[in-house]
């Protein structure tokens, strides 16, 4: 079978160097290697306005903020068809039938919905729109017969969940449907980026982001004050590695080469955490480096991200372009989804035929 | 404002004389009265399907019987639009975002909610479908902006939902969609009719229905067979009215003229029922009353049917053409609510100017 791709971000902000660390630089290999017949990458806007209802001008500004990060992390839309979901309103229809396919409480018990409504202090007040949207993960996911889902650990029962509905509907209606697969980074990508405060969420609100459009100088501003050891206050001292944000962020982004460019009397990571923790390498130092080590990932994402931003119209054509391809693969599941329901009377002759003969009777 | 009706029937089955009495003729009437500029009249075939979900082939079959009942008794294609509610995906992209704007706790409170779960022995498998069938309730008034909803007192708190939902989506994105008034039947129609064997509800499981498409010698078979008063032995014995299941098919078919027709003896239904009460009149000759008065109003009925049964596809070709009129007019609902939602990104020249605008800062 083809292999097929399903991903997305909600656009609820600008992407950080959690989101390229985690998800973006694993998915642009992905598109590259030549695994896979089709990846739809897709800025879910309806699923951010399951609980930005009250807001959807933040929803409705960041979607270019997305996609340009796409564009500029190296997504392609001549490799990947970037979309944006509520402009392919197929998905609202085959979440409309899934609903019939699961139970309230199947919703209740699922732990991806019980701990993103912890997150969000909904108590009482959860959106039906947000309590249901592992329903309309799975229409995203099978309108476009994913075979392949790249996620975190994390989101493990949503995939689950989008099986159990392809399962049901399968032996309900036929085999129609495609059961996907999660496909769960390695160890090392899986670990969350923390933020440069060393709290392990990076977000908006905390200011502990360092977004991949910031200017260069705002990196360096971010990694100058960014969590470290806070035993280690002299030069001498010896200095922790555990919880230390700018190690964390040297094993995410430093590679080989970058010792020799620039760090020379170092020949690698471990021989410079060995130093750190012996005592007599100071935290400025790391600091430069890291600086250094993230700008060669961060600048040419930068500068394509310029290129980019010069034609705005340009990047609405293009999704728009995309939209409709997109449209097209979910109509066409749509339609076989409403055939093998026979929920397709005008076309079914023998429904028409059979009825004039009964009642000819 | 223009008055507009939106109404309709579950396909689950053909239907009785209940529906007749309890919704059917009044909404004739009010096709008729000329009062209201638009009528819309919806197969629920999705909303059947909510509780139906392992079984379309029953709400498929039926679609086709609902919609010769319609015919039969006098909607007429010209002046209310019949159309299949599956029809109009619209119907489905405006629940999903009126789903964002009720909270799960919401739901769980609707008190006619929870008495269909309590009939349907649904206890812990409730479909998410049919828990949320309120909400895709509101998408069907509100996508025909309709003013008016012919409805029974057990159903004002969909309708109180569906108020909450327009005001609230009126608050937010500013004045869209239309806040619909119920319209209760009088006291006398809003009487549900019993099925004959003298149970509160007709219902094809319990065999106690007579159906619109009954023929005249199975209508006077179940009519003889009627509950009466069990206290009613003998001719002299005097009878209860309370509960009496043919009397109270009296009340609600027979018309002061039909006395002289069938039964000179008396002027009225007054003093029918007070001979029965005194004693001295025999169950038989007040069913076979029954039978004259009921036929009178089913046999233009039945011979209509008859009619349209001839031709089937001349039907579906009704059907389909109506239900272009009410996807249309669905659609136009849709795109006020996506543009007031502002989620109508490729048509909104002004966001793209502004965005690029933004970036060339």
């Amino acid at each position: 079978m083809d292999k097929i791709i399903l991903t997305g971000d909600r656009p609820t902000g600008k992407l950080h160097v959690g989101h390229y660390i985690g998800s973006l630089k694993r998915r642009v290999e992905l598109q590259n290697s030549g695994e896979f017949k089709k990846i739809f990458i897709m800025v879910a806007d309806a699923q951010a306005l399951t609980d930005n209802m009250e807001n959807p001008e933040k929803v409705r500004q960041n979607i270019i903020e997305v996609v340009l990060d796409y564009l500029a992390c190296g997504l392609d839309p001549e490799k990947s068809t970037i979309f944006i979901q509520s402009m392919v309103p197929e998905l609202t229809e085959l979440s409309f039938y899934y609903m019939n396919l699961v139970t309230v409480s199947r919703l209740q018990r699922n732990p991806t919905v019980k701990a993103e409504i912890g997150l969000r202090n909904f108590e009482n007040s959860i959106p039906v729109g947000f309590f249901t949207y592992p329903i309309s993960q799975a229409s995203d996911i099978t309108a476009f017969k994913a075979t392949t889902v790249p996620v975190g650990e994390d989101q493990l029962p949503m995939i689950e969940q989008t099986r159990e509905i392809v399962r049901k509907f399968n032996s309900v209606y036929g085999e129609t449907l495609v059961e996907p697969e999660a496909l769960i980074p390695s160890e090392e990508a899986a670990k969350r980026l923390p933020g440069t405060d060393g709290k392990a969420k990076m977000s908006k609100s905390l200011g502990n982001c360092i977004y991949l459009s910031d200017d260069e100088k705002t990196v360096a501003a971010a990694i100058k004050t960014m969590y470290t050891d806070p035993l280690h206050i002299k030069v001498s001292d010896p200095g922790h590695l555990e919880g230390n944000t700018v190690f964390t962020y040297l094993e995410a982004f430093s590679k080989p080469e970058d010792f020799e460019k620039f760090l020379p009397e170092y020949k690698s990571l471990d021989e410079l955490k060995e130093h750190y923790t012996r005592g007599g390498l100071g935290d400025m130092k790391v600091k430069k480096f890291l600086a250094n080590v993230m700008e060669d990932t961060l600048a040419p994402i930068r500068a394509k991200r310029a290129e980019f931003e010069k034609d705005i119209p340009a990047i609405y054509e293009m999704l728009k372009k995309n939209c409709e391809i997109a449209r097209n693969e979910a109509a066409n599941t749509l339609a076989e989804v409403k055939a093998a329901m026979r929920i397709n009377y005008f076309d079914d002759v023998e429904l028409i035929r059979s009825q004039a003969e009964r009642f000819s009777k």
